[in-house]
């Protein structure tokens, strides 16, 4: 029986250009029945922690054995390891070791890491290119795992999953009348605000549809409070209308807040990452 | 035989992001065979009548049995339906009945349609989330239409096409030596402003390519007029000086005005809708 | 045995929406087993020679046989001749003859040119529109050549292959301890600027991974100088401090100019263009 091959996803800080139409291309020179996608290519440039937090919004809604190429790499051309990540759901993501893993570790498990060896994973002919790993080594290992040409074992060296490159995550917590989680990420397009306090915790606390609580977010870094207000925990955006906040269940399933038809995130400056605190109370 | 799988097309507000390639991935879930295209993404955020002239442009220049999803969805999480029709030309549109269908509705004929049981065609474990309908329920019911696992009839309910919300849409009128329509449709990048008249009605009242006429165009709500000239009916863009008018055919066989290499719809803010009107004089 | 069909990689300066969407239908009608692939969108309108660059960056990474379809065409509508060429590499371009074909024409030859035969290769039903050939005449003689439906004989009438329109290429020289050469391309997403020089000159003139010269680009019809810096080859942007220029070899295999994390384009004001000289000092 022959079986399906796995799709390549693609995700990048390039824009949508010619560089990833070369990825794509590479791709196809390794096996024509391969089947590329786009991700998002508006990554903000260099920005791993948001590359993160993409990555971990995507990889729980494709089919297991998927290989996602993850290509935000300020690091390349120096020593960070090049690397394949094989998560717990199955499916596998090819990126530079730099901060990229650290939501899909913690929310979803890697099983086992291993650094791609170059002399082997290397497109031909572009030794002297230091500065495209996402074409030459990325894109192009990624496809040949895809298409079975080689096993993950075959990838090159195993290595701890404890060694992988993090970004700081703050537990979500709950004390009291007091929920507090940080701003694990922001939907730039809609200005979407999403906490890392998972949706069950509303239920645990009895806090349910029409119920108000005060919500503040500040930096605790700057030690700078951006927003505080009453605001409805609700189902969806048309419970309130235009220009009222609210706060509801995230696509991940986690508390979110955001503003009917508004981007809150623009309008109040708030930003996603471990100095950015939400606080609940009912 | 086997039967060619349809393809499966999407337009959001989105933008391309991470959103987008989780409804793609809901798709390979639901079957890896599918083949899976993104139309725009650009739909500007909330706008039904632009999502549905977005809709009407392309849905005649695929195969029949395509299956276009839509999710430009203000109103998710609200009574508003979500709906699958049918079209005369034999494709299928996934979509909140919101305004969306108006122009396929008006120019293609809409056969049936059909009110998704989400009790049915809810992606599972995405019960708790009310904000994200467009991954997990109309790519979900899509997908599993495209790849033939679930009929038509499967869907839902049937229900009265004349119940499908639409916008207001003036026909175009010819009065003597006057013809009117209604600015139908802006491309926003080049800034063509295209109008409901058909091109035929050119050929009926004898205006040729060389042809002079006046061309207005006015918004009747708030009575002002934004652009009055003497302009040229042309073949294309190269038959006329850059910085110079021009009335042409449309891609979609209707009488649209441009200004050579310049954005014309930015230049004078027109926008399209039913308050858009355009009138044209021998 | 099933031959594979080719790919068919898009590139206009529509950004994605809904006419490149047409496009992939008009492909999927002529056969649904096509692959359909973006390269970019956001060419800047009307920019031929950027079309040239573009297309020249992308032809070697994707398999022989390839049908490159570029729509980027100022003067559709008039008598510049719609195209098919064939490359050296194997591969094929379907364009406007406008200047597109430059760079590929250049660096990696063309065997033969055609001129599409539109009485027998245009979209049914579209004889009266005259705007739109990227999906009327370039996507359908594309997909049906990519499909196999046709052979490249029958696009249509051969041409010399000098009659190609080019636009001015500076060769790059080497005289004394001085290397020049043009400006090739700007990538404007990250401002890196590139030259037709390529990397292997460096190796002939004994220039090392952490060798300092003298960088000077100016604009040779205004003879004013934009950039004069001591700068150093580097094998990535790794090797700078944030904010530092480097030399490196590019994606292409030539000399490139960048700041660490800087758009250097935009930065200085620097274009890409014959008109745009590099010069390099021991």
């Amino acid at each position: 029986m022959k079986k399906e091959k796995a799709a390549v996803v693609m995700q990048t800080d390039f824009t949508k250009d010619i560089s990833v139409c070369t990825m794509q291309g590479v791709c196809m020179i390794v096996d024509p029945e391969l089947k590329v996608f786009d991700s998002t290519h508006d990554i903000q440039s260099f920005d791993t922690y948001q590359a993160s937090t993409s990555l971990s919004f995507v990889v729980d809604f494709w089919p297991a054995g998927t290989v996602f190429v993850s290509v935000v790499d300020p690091g390349v051309g120096t020593d960070r390891r090049a690397s394949v990540a094989k998560l717990s759901n199955g499916s596998y993501v090819v990126t530079p070791d730099n901060g990229t893993l650290t939501h899909v570790k913690e929310y979803f498990g890697i099983d086992e890491i291993r650094e791609i060896d170059e002399s082997k994973h290397r497109l031909q002919k572009t030794e002297k290119c230091n500065i495209f790993h996402g074409r030459d080594i990325f894109a192009y290992c990624g496809a040949k795992l895809a298409a079975g040409i080689i096993d993950f074992e075959e990838v090159g060296e195993k290595y701890p999953v404890e060694e992988i490159v993090t970004h700081e995550l703050i537990p979500y917590e709950v004390n009291g009348n007091r929920i507090s989680g940080m701003i694990d990420t922001i939907d730039y397009h809609f200005g979407l605000i999403c906490s890392n306090i998972p949706a069950e915790v509303f239920e645990e606390e009895n806090i349910h549809y029409g119920d108000c609580v005060n919500v503040k977010i500040y930096n605790r870094k700057e030690e700078k409070v951006y927003y505080e207000e009453k605001v409805s925990f609700q189902p969806s955006f048309g419970s309130v209308e235009v220009g009222e906040p609210l706060l509801m269940v995230s696509e991940t399933i986690q508390i979110q807040i955001a503003i009917n038809c508004v981007n809150m995130a623009m309008e109040y400056g708030i930003k996603a990452g471990s100095d950015w605190i939400i606080e609940i109370k009912k």
